[in-house]
């Protein structure tokens, strides 16, 4: 246990006053003071050190008709860049995000193998093409963070496990350190995708969850604008909740877990009992043309992703839950039907009340929670070595 | 926002500082600056000014052979005093606790009904009586917490809905603080249970889940020393995840409930099947006599206990999980089956690892947790208003 000294306060200080005026440039000096309750010279200061960083710059405002222009301050948006990254199957998305986090440029790269030291080596190139391409500098890179599903720690830097890729303890952070010569953070996709949620969203909620829908089913809580991880940054892992004892047997060695019921391999191996298939498209397309069967299917998976949207509830008693995942984000027809069954569970306890969102990240979302998780870690603690 | 001025630090200081005696105390001025990386002007500052709020006191202890005694500082323990109550179907409880921790008196006394009105009546004669029998100054009396089972707003001071009294959007903070002049908190029992049993651990734990079973099923968080709430302080309501959407009916209005399979009224419901029954005692008797049908359900019962184990794991990665409840608290033998069905899944993420404990609070963990609720909110904000 320490105290907090005039260093800590100071770094603080000037993390809350950049947080400030990214978010209400252009502003004066006065305006700073004013709204942030410090001393016309504590602000002075402040703002000059902010200066020094280059991580704002002065603008000149008209403030009245006879011309006579006032000094106000806004951020220096192109100082540091944060880089995103998602990696998927077959796929590798980059994007580039500035200061005030705005996505500059966001691109996707097919891979040619899921094996890790080919995607890092083809991460390495792909980032370092980007930014010479984008006319960055590496000084200005701050930080690059790395989202993809899986076991990750995130302290680490280590891939427990990622069934996508079947990878197991994979150093990540490390293999990537090598190629690109800055901070590597890594993520569990879901809880990016859930932070980037948060972040976007223009409401002030407290507690968001995200749920995924897809290979896996998964889910991420925002809580006070922070991941909740757990200890081992492995919260969230509701598919492996147990429903039924006796119940079909899944991958993890236990019987009815929430994924059994929903996760598209099994929804295929059912598929397949009708029909031989290898794609939700397939099935989609049958319940589309009403044929029973398949109808069947994909109520009760439906009826299962409804109830698990109520159990996250009850565990997390969030303001907000948002829905993706490749089942609920391409194919509309089935985020319908989920968003329906749930409805039809009545709430308890009644006082419960929430908003129920299907996400609208457009597949950026990890690429932006990653690039996001780089900015806010970076402005809190005051720490921008990349930034000139 | 607002940025944090020198006043604030001050009060965060005294606070950590007040905190760091409270739990290393008699220590002298040198080792607080030493070990609290202060100056030893800060240091003897911060001292002064707890000294002066009759937080601290001074002691002398020798220090060599020759009886040199030098200034050491510890707790003034009997400085103020915190009030934890426990409401239970047909007693209250109450308990005493001093600056330091340690509950000075609990007792229990028995309410003739559980209306409200009386409960609030009886409460405020307890806790007077109590505090005059104990010569405590009412001037010393920092604050009281009171714990029940419900869906309780800890923020609006009331009790949304509690099933075992029955009580309905009752204003219970505000009625005591009618009887009691004094600042009133209220919160759920699992909540502060979970609390007592975070704080009372020797083990630095990151994330402790409290699970009660009993009349009803629940969870609580502790993560990173705080009570995780949600929304509206409804985290954790697990006897309402739906398992089966076709199972048992539950009083919620939906099917399949987690508490329909092992909540004390589901049991007793069962087992009136095979002979009229309305205590878990008989139950178990049969149980312990190898009665097929009671052995069937306390098997079953247990089987799904243990899976809401392994369920709040996957949401919220512990490092440690609890269980409390009459039916675990009062039963050893639910208990150890409960465990031993557990123990039967097999982890996934193999990488999960958690400690799983009975409860040892022993019936004293709610007065204890919202004691040490009062506790610690008055120390954080440094706010004695009662502490002369």
């Amino acid at each position: 246990m320490r105290v907090k000294d005039q260093h800590f306060l100071k770094k603080q200080n000037q993390s809350l006053v950049l947080e400030y005026i990214i978010q209400n440039g252009p502003i004066s000096r006065a305006e700073i003071a004013k709204h942030m309750a410090m001393s016309p010279t504590s602000a002075s200061r402040i703002v000059a050190s902010l200066q020094g960083e280059q991580l704002i710059k002065e603008v000149y405002l008209h403030t009245d008709e006879v011309g006579r222009k006032a000094t106000y301050f806004m951020a220096n948006e192109h100082s540091v860049i944060f880089v995103g990254i998602e990696i998927d199957v077959g796929v590798v998305r980059v994007g580039l995000m500035n200061l005030i986090g705005e996505l500059i440029i966001v691109r996707s790269f097919q891979t040619e193998t899921d094996h890790y030291d080919h995607v890092v080596e083809f991460i390495g190139q792909m980032v370092n093409d980007l930014i010479i391409e984008q006319h960055i500098g590496k000084d200005r890179i701050a930080g690059v963070c790395v989202g993809l599903p899986g076991l990750i720690d995130n302290e680490k830097g280590t891939v427990g496990f990622s069934a996508q890729f079947n990878w197991k303890n994979v150093p990540l952070k490390q293999m990537l350190e090598q190629k690109l010569d800055c901070e590597i953070f890594i993520d569990n996709e879901l809880k990016l995708k859930a932070l980037a949620e948060y972040v976007s969203s223009s409401l002030p909620y407290k507690n968001v969850v995200m749920l995924g829908f897809g290979k896996g089913v998964g889910s991420a809580l925002i809580t006070d604008g922070e991941i909740y991880r757990g200890t081992n940054n492995m919260s969230g892992e509701i598919g492996h909740m147990t429903l039924d004892p006796y119940g079909a047997y899944c991958t993890c060695g236990n019987f009815g877990c929430l994924q059994t019921y929903i996760a598209i391999d099994f929804l295929l191996d059912e598929a397949s009992k009708s029909r031989p298939m290898d794609s939700i498209d397939e099935l989609v397309a049958a319940y589309k043309k009403k044929e029973k069967w398949a109808v069947n299917i994909l109520e009760k998976a439906s009826t299962y992703a409804g109830l698990a949207i109520k159990n996250v509830v009850c565990a997390y008693n969030p303001d907000a839950v948002f829905l993706s995942g490749s089942l609920i984000e391409e194919y509309p027809d089935i985020a319908e039907l989920v968003i329906e069954k749930h409805s039809n569970s009545t709430l308890f306890p009644e006082s419960y009340s929430y908003e129920l969102h299907v996400t609208q990240m457009k597949g950026l979302g990890v690429v932006k929670g990653a690039a996001l998780s780089v900015q806010r870690k970076l402005i809190k603690n005051f720490n921008f070595k990349g930034g000139s």
